[in-house]
């Protein structure tokens, strides 16, 4: 990120041949600075913070999953021409998953009016009266699929959303996140561990969070068109802002989240990783990977907003499908099967803790 | 469809405890009504020729397909609740088709305002001030996914739409449709063909047609979020109303389009089916489905609109899947092999005759 010039101070207009001195710095512009000269600390604006942070997280989660795995992650950095960029990690045909993705992504940009009328629905600071305001996102977001199908597929995603004032003074700010379970033959004891683990993180913080963020949780993975849930759920939020707690004590609630990950997940993926199945239980699995498609492709706002975003790296937003799915015609699993009890589970979410 | 009963007549008010007649019967009414009289004939309103001739056309389309493959397709019948129904006849795993959908509906029901505002964009003789039309819909729909991967896919869709004032007469009306090849291994003669056979269905009607709605299709069937059309094209039209041509022109030329399926298509899956392939060669094929997949769960405006009816039969509309897919990240042909001259042609559409 260091070398990018400050572009956005001098503006030559096409149309009138004029070289214009625009008032004050984009955020982008000023967060590059800053990290030229020096580490980021508490003192330092949230972007700078919520990166670093998405990053180190980024670094500990896939050596603990190399660990489980065996192999090793492919790394691929990639910068936005716009501004920003990430790094996209990828493990695929690995021992264990059959393909894994960690993901950090930072975005620097401009919302058009369109966005910023949506987004004033939750964040009355916005203003509705500009044409377009300054943005910065800033997220970790990771899909694994584990080629045993007693192995349960895991989704988790924290993101940080702010935008700037015609001075690059932050305006509205909020975050955004959760971490959700998708098996294909349930285990009650990891369904509950998994549960467990991170009511843990939310308490710490409020109460009343996991029984909220559950609920929300269960209600966005939901594949409606077919009226039953992806997975056993976990917990979803959104647009948590200081209308929720200040920034300060949603940081620490985001950070407590992405460190339940490992302690959540790995557990379970060690007791699932080698236990023997048959073929039939393979093209459950199949089957099920081709509704977690579904999911990704019809319903998942994240997913639209990526695809439709002008530059997105569309092989970083599509790194959440699985290797291979399957969508058999009339499917349906026999009475009293293991089969059949996901289904039913998935029809009526279960409270696990 | 015989013995439905006129229940739109007599509302029964749970406000009020009243009972009402209303001045008319409904569409479905009447043409439960027509139907239990006797044949359909040229005289018969346009909603029971078109269902007619579509569901003549499916058990030929299912018959042909069927002497292609040797083996025979499930047939299943259903009912819409609301009005209508439907029938679906699924090949699955068959000696040449991997997935083959061949599928005829009947919708009789009710847009709510929002979705005449959208219409009437298109067909001014919709009533912008009433708060629901009913409205009758028929189409036939077909998705081949044949196993070896030197074979294309294809896919068809013809369908025939109207709405009715309150006293049940034809208000709006239009037809919709085209057909459409996507290989994973391009034969230019296969292209050449395809297009020739549909083209010279079209000329019959009109030399403009096959231009337009081959540039149509081109525009359509295009996976917007990787720069790339799903497959090499065909024709796609919509919206064809009085402002085109009069409705016995257009209903011949729905019936042309739809009777040149066969010829533009049989010649080259048998020309396919038995070709030798390689692994690699099917891995391809998988990637490519992947990539069909993401077509008709991002973009296709049919698939969106039947998965948010509510009461929709979803095995009917997803059975256009694949039976397999596969996402692999980062793939990327190699320099000069046939799976990059694919990429490139669907980059760029070509002019085929």
């Amino acid at each position: 990120f260091l070398g990018v010039p400050f572009t956005g101070l001098i503006i030559y207009s096409m149309m009138t041949g004029e070289i214009t001195k625009t008032e004050s710095p984009t955020i982008a512009e000023k967060d590059a600075l800053l990290k030229r000269g020096g580490d980021v600390t508490e003192q330092s604006p949230m972007r700078l913070r919520m990166e670093k942070f998405i990053k180190q997280h980024q670094k500990q989660i896939v050596a603990g999953l190399e660990k489980v795995d065996g192999q090793k992650f492919q790394v691929d950095t990639w910068q936005r021409p716009e501004g920003g960029g990430g790094i996209t990690c990828v493990l695929q045909d690995g021992n264990v998953f059959e393909k894994a993705g960690v993901n950090t992504s930072v975005v620097y940009g401009r919302l058009p009016r369109a966005a910023i009328q949506k987004m004033r629905v939750n964040h009355k600071a916005l203003d509705p009266d500009v044409e377009s305001v300054e943005f910065f996102a800033a997220g970790l977001s990771m899909v694994l699929h584990p080629s045993n199908p007693m192995a349960p597929t895991v989704h988790l995603n924290y993101r940080y959303f702010e935008t700037a004032d015609e001075n690059g003074k932050t305006n509205a700010w909020w975050y955004g996140g959760g971490c959700d379970l998708t098996p294909c033959y349930l285990f009650d004891e990891d369904a509950i561990h998994f549960h467990k683990t991170i009511k843990a993180a939310c308490d710490k913080h409020d109460k009343s969070y996991y029984p909220r963020f559950k609920k929300w949780c269960d209600e966005y993975f939901n594949n409606k068109h077919r009226g039953e849930s992806r997975g056993i759920g976990g917990i979803f939020f959104d647009d948590l802002d200081e209308t929720e707690k200040d920034q300060e004590q949603l940081f620490a609630f985001a950070q407590d989240c992405l460190s339940a990950f490992l302690p959540s997940y790995v557990p379970i993926i060690n007791r699932r990783k080698n236990m023997p199945f048959t073929e039939r239980e393979k093209q459950w699995q199949q089957i099920r990977r081709g509704r977690y498609v579904e999911f990704n492709l019809v319903h998942d706002r994240g997913t639209a907003f990526g695809l439709n975003t002008p530059g997105s790296r569309v092989e970083s937003i599509l790194m959440s499908l699985p290797l291979t799915a399957r969508w058999q015609y009339m499917h349906s699993p026999e009475k009293g099967s293991r089969e059949e009890r996901l289904l039913e589970v998935l029809k009526k979410p279960k409270e696990w803790v």
